[in-house]
């Protein structure tokens, strides 16, 4: 016996084609929405130079690098360095906001003046692997650069919101809040601004560990509890209350969101306006952002405003799923071909030819076999819903693998036009399940 | 001064949008035409675990790993352990085919009998970089997995042949040939198996070096003269030749094939049938493959038969651009919204709400600014064909910013169906160059 064969890395992850084309499908659908506000796609590789990833505002994550070696002589010269930091040069990215920075600051001539871009892709972090949590996922990220007007705000939480109104339909709502109001509230209470980060951290863990939590989360950081009760207090703020200013800017063009004074968002990098997206019965959000002046500019060394939102890809999966929403607009619709005798293979061909001419999807068995575990293959692990079966006259009998019915011989050209009405019909019969 | 910002790592790309918009479009262009054949599409990682990488026939592509340091615990004990293999235990893929092979070895239980997979991503060489080489590049790999059939060289022959026809139109021809009829050359020329592989090299720079250059590559590799006269006299055999009767059960169906005597592909996994697509007064192939019996069931301990075709995605890509082919079907569709007083913020949205309701991408200016410098960055920049201009009034005037040319004020529900009207006009101006 030989030994199982080698999985994936750890935490990562193969997909077949049943999942891989709702993954295909739902980044399609958040592209086309973004897309629809101005929001152009971008790409960067997937590794920086290291000096790019690091230092950079990615708090913990940078933490969780992949690491990539150097090669040839540049290895050799840092293995007789011995100096511990000297052995890799590159790293997979661990978020696409970093990569973002790097990318405005190279190209910025030749973009707008505000940019908006959508950045879709792979991020890796070598977590502790747990359930639901992977170490290669997909980002989705959307940012507009250049402006600190609240319409921006406004713009990636109106366009974000589109985004899982069009997927999910209900369910879910966007809360705000003020980064600034925080530092505020955190000044008022006394707490010195060294501290305001933990303070922030302990804060943001509310929805995990409710009020009482926080209140020892905040005793245990020696961060004074009188915050809390401020926090509290500030629920009860109007719109028109002062500190409340900013967010009502946004409020202004984007009607739908609810202002929370405990939302804090994890990021270190945050200047403004913070928002997320949350979904009934579901701790967490599948979806973050907020205004962040000060990163994108590190690497020009000046500042530049920019706002950005990301949808957590992986949570609206599950959710998508638990929902039983399926993103495919259609069940499967190939035709397939039996093979009985090697004699047909040329008339097969000239049929799956012809299908294909009429842009109907065709899967040839290649092999001659028996016709029965031909088309139980071809209904289970296919789903096909229909086959053309070439018979020996040279004449074609359509079977419906969903009702088992068959069709009486018709010419391969009437079977093609049969099969095309067949397939075109709204009511073609659901798959065996 | 501040120093010039990072670049991406050496050899590696931004995309930057209208460059990413054809790469997307091209790859839902080919994945469209192999699904018609019934070609699904998969994905793997990015990483592979160092022990399925290696020894697994990559060849030369081997040596350009990209390896991955070990992190925490198990990169201090590399460290202590002095071994110079031991630091690393993740690669960066170096082509697709490996990992379909683990992914067939591992899922093989919930495929069909007959495999057929589309892939198409990102694989990473650490090549020395030139013009056109790159470091990270997308492959766009088909294979059929689980038959020894003809039937399925001549199958992803055919899509191959539709992808490229679709894309080109002509130009374009597919050459074949079989490695068993090289090795039976090989050894009637004498030429001893173990230096049949430095032979098939020789051979296979045909295109590049000519038949003397060939000639000359032999003799340097102690290679029999005499396989080069062989060779050439194989250029004039029939179809009915017996040792091309292999390639003629391909050609029964996929008739369009010329044969090629000379034809090696580099790859050492070959063992039947190879193919390429050659573009007229273009050296090197825009696609390769071949059948390749050995590899896939390597993680398996047991042979399975697979064929497979490799399109040469970056090389297509300059293909079309130097025959001027564009793949997105329209030109750009968005409408820009200027602004030019803060009071113009909340109808400017409005607006723009009525126009992504419909459809129809808005773009909307969050600084109020000159109009005519808006209108410039709209038309030169975002390559935007209309702006919808909100007057003090609230009423709105349609600029094509092609034509310069301006509408009398409408309402904002007649600007909104107007700029529908306009936008569906298939003879809207070209953007100004």
């Amino acid at each position: 016996m030989t030994s199982p064969p080698p999985g994936p890395p750890q935490g990562m992850r193969d997909f077949l084609p049943d999942s891989l084309r709702e993954r295909l499908a739902l980044a399609d659908r958040i592209r086309a929405v973004y897309a629809k506000y101005g929001y152009a796609p971008i790409e960067t590789p997937a590794l920086e130079r290291l000096e790019v990833l690091k230092g950079k505002g990615g708090g913990e994550n940078e933490m969780l690098l992949f690491e990539v070696l150097k090669r040839g002589e540049k290895l050799e010269e840092s293995r007789v360095a011995t100096e511990p930091a000297g052995l890799a040069d590159l790293g997979l990215r661990f978020d696409l906001t970093v990569p973002l920075a790097r990318f405005y600051a190279l190209h910025r001539a030749r973009l707008p003046a505000v940019f908006r871009a959508q950045h879709i892709g792979p991020v890796w972090r070598a977590e502790r692997p747990q359930k639901g949590r992977f170490r290669e996922f997909v980002q989705c990220d959307v940012d507009a650069i250049g402006s600190a007007s609240p319409a921006l705000e406004a713009e990636v939480i109106l366009a974000t919101s589109e985004v899982f109104r069009t997927l999910l339909g209900d369910g879910f709502r966007v809360v705000a809040n003020d980064r600034q109001l925080l530092t505020s509230v955190l000044n008022d209470g006394g707490v010195p601004p060294e501290r305001h980060e933990t303070a922030l951290i302990a804060i943001d863990k509310l929805d995990k560990v409710g009020e009482e939590g926080v209140r020892k989360e905040l005793a245990g950081r020696a961060i004074q509890e009188d915050v809390l009760k401020r926090l509290q207090d500030a629920k009860g703020w109007g719109w028109d209350h002062p500190r409340l200013a900013r967010l009502k800017a946004v409020r202004d063009l984007a009607p739908d969101i609810a202002f929370d004074p405990f939302l804090a968002r994890g990021l270190g990098y945050y200047t403004g306006p913070v928002f997320e997206v949350r979904h009934e019965g579901m701790a967490g959000a599948l979806a973050g952002g907020g205004r962040y002046d000060g990163l994108i500019g590190r690497f020009l060394g000046t500042e530049v405003p920019a706002v950005g939102f990301s949808i957590g890809f992986e949570r609206l999966l599950l959710v998508l799923k638990e929902r039983g929403i399926g993103l495919l607009d259609a069940e499967r619709r190939e035709v397939f071909l039996p093979l009985t005798g090697t004699a047909q293979a040329k008339p097969v061909a000239a049929l799956a030819h012809s299908l294909r001419a009429k842009g109907i999807p065709a899967v040839v068995q290649p092999d001659p076999g028996k016709l029965g575990a031909q088309l139980k293959m071809a209904d289970e692990i296919l789903h096909c819903p229909l086959a053309l079966i070439v018979e020996a006259d040279g004449r074609v009998t359509i079977k419906n693998l969903r009702i088992r019915q068959s069709s009486s011989p018709l010419s391969p050209e009437q079977a093609v036009e049969k099969a095309a009405d067949l397939l075109r019909a709204a009511t073609l019969p659901p798959a065996t399940p």
